[in-house]
């Protein structure tokens, strides 16, 4: 461990809920070195606490405990976990889906479940709601500070078993590619897929090109256009469309200074699909 | 002290101002630890200001220093003040409500009034509009450093003349429980009470029977419902409404997955309050 | 250096660039104390960057590293710089006018170009969008923790040559001044001027007097009237407006908890300017 731990959550920043969180992990260790990746998840939405797990988590050193508490089902019987990545970094997590996407792009380790013996603060009240402060930021805190080991938090758990969320794979077919718009760029309104660069790459299409661009709502087409594949927005003028390589190196597609999903009411997931196909 | 220094305010986070303050705070003493309770109390909203620090504080350690900076009345002669709290922790404020939820529930130790020749910054200039980085993040850093001790701040302020907020204080009278609607659950829309635990069990309800919740705004009833009153949010379907307890140990209610203020257009404090009767 | 890391950017905290800038930093060096300016600066908004640096650089230790990022031309040939102010902190920044105003008020000791052989992380991949993480982040953490020296960081840059904004002048003629509404105390809807104390004091203003204040949208006059020069909000009843020394020495304009701008509708920079003359 190298005592960073890090806070993820649904809760926002208005209140003083991220805030107990952090009081109670610096009682375990006032040591520990603690930041946030986001608390701003939109309130239950299991798709992007994994998402954003992905985008951040492979960043940060070995050692490092994550702990993400985007959490729904507090109070019931879901599991309560803690994965190693195969990158050494450990995620705190209820088992709802939130580490999907680490475990299908980053990889898994092990799995342990937290044993309410160790992982439940004393004098923590009456309370069944808050599991994020008297459970999760608690066990992290333990963790990150070597006060308990990853062997400590409890029984290994069969990792094949945890919850994994369903989305579109992408597969590339008669000269098409089909994916998900899996989430947004949400301040610049960009479309990120899950297309990576090497199955685009099975298109050909060269940078500076153009490529045939499709998205659709079920089966609605509702935007089609031939659109530039480009190194950086730089490539093409202010306003103009660019699809290019996003800093998860999966394709995405903006508009250069504008707001791609803005401008033509774009969502992301189900039933939004995109397609591309080389001209 | 324990090197751990907390702020909170109504700045926001849009621009430097709170950069300023933890600046102000590492030219002091560039190895403080330092975080954030929330910046995003609603302008001049003190009950707010008072009501986060009482949801956070208490799960710090001994020795944290707090410094909170809702101030509408800046430049006037309002005191500047720092606290301790019955356990160990420190609140820089002015004196103007916000210890207010700190004093009644956790308790406040001693006061001392901030000497300006102690807690003023050299070369803060000439404003006199800007006392949370000048004043009160200088003297937070300070007293969190040990650079001095909570003597050398000023001199005692009587803790019985510090400004309290008045508010709806929970009464039990004839088989129904009136309270407060303290706060919003902001993110989440759900309503938080005054109520304790302790007084609501006078009413002798039973987790999983259901209670009689009434509403009122003046004298007009908003919201008549019978609510079960569960242990977690999964003891009721998704949609329906709940009677539990939050994670401050008073009376919440919610809709499971929903937003029970949004639903109902609920507001809080007065002319707000709830009515909790046995069926 | 002192170890301290200071990031700016316009990627709001909504997902996990900022997080990810965060982890990067880390890897260098898992000692270092990081902090944020802010993450709201407006997409692509050159004159929120600067002005915010202005707000808050000036309050750090010498030694502390800012990297600032707000960079419509990300992955264009726009240059990528180290700035040392002459009060000996530094600022990793895109060369697109973000420096303007720590450049023109602090003033700028020393520049560096960042050499790509130094300042890009290893395996940071195919994507060339996200430059904050794989080239300004990592090129921060470097310097903060003294990993490599600013000299290190690439060769000289004439410092005559970066870009600077454009501005309106504050200028005192014929017994008034005019100046710039440089930006919003956002939260509080006050205008922040660019007419320093000095300048102003010229009209011969008294604290407690009246001044006569117009604002212009081009050559509209959109506002006018008699306000108090105060030398705090207290001065004034609430609802009443000020003309006040906000907390960078400049003049601001405010209503006591109030909103001037949502009031009266105004707007910041060109085409709009403020003409303050003695009554």
């Amino acid at each position: 461990m190298n005592g960073l731990l890090v806070f993820q959550s649904d809760f926002g920043l208005v209140d003083g809920a991220v805030a107990a969180m952090y009081g109670v992990a610096f009682c375990v260790d006032p040591g520990l070195t603690i930041h946030d990746l986001t608390h701003n998840i939109p309130p239950y939405d299991i798709f992007e606490a994994s998402y954003r797990l992905l985008q951040a988590v492979p960043y940060w050193p070995e050692g490092t405990v994550f702990v993400t508490v985007i959490d729904p089902g507090v109070g019931s019987k879901r599991k309560s976990l803690v994965a190693r990545t195969v990158k050494g970094q450990y995620i705190v997590s209820p088992d709802n889906g939130s580490l999907s996407d680490i475990a299908r792009t980053v990889g898994i380790d092990e799995v342990r479940e937290i044993s309410e013996s160790v992982g439940r603060r004393h004098g923590s009240g009456r309370s069944n709601t808050f599991h994020g402060r008297d459970v999760y930021a608690y066990t992290g805190a333990l963790l990150a500070s070597g006060k308990i080991s990853f062997e400590e938090v409890g029984p290994v758990y069969d990792k094949d078993k945890i919850v994994l969320l369903e989305g579109i794979l992408p597969r590339y077919e008669d000269g098409s590619i089909t994916g998900e718009i899996t989430t947004l760029d949400i301040r610049f309104g960009s479309l990120w897929t899950n297309i990576s660069i090497e199955l685009f790459e099975k298109l050909g299409a060269e940078p500076g090109t153009q490529v045939d661009v499709s998205i659709y709502r079920d089966r609605t087409r509702l935007y089609h256009s031939f659109v530039t594949y480009g190194k950086t927005f730089a490539d093409v003028e202010i306003g103009e469309p660019l699809l290019y390589i996003n800093s998860m190196d999966h394709i995405g597609l903006a508009i250069n200074q504008g707001n791609f999903a803005k401008a033509y009411n774009i969502g992301t997931r189900d039933p939004w699909r995109i397609v591309l196909r080389k001209i």
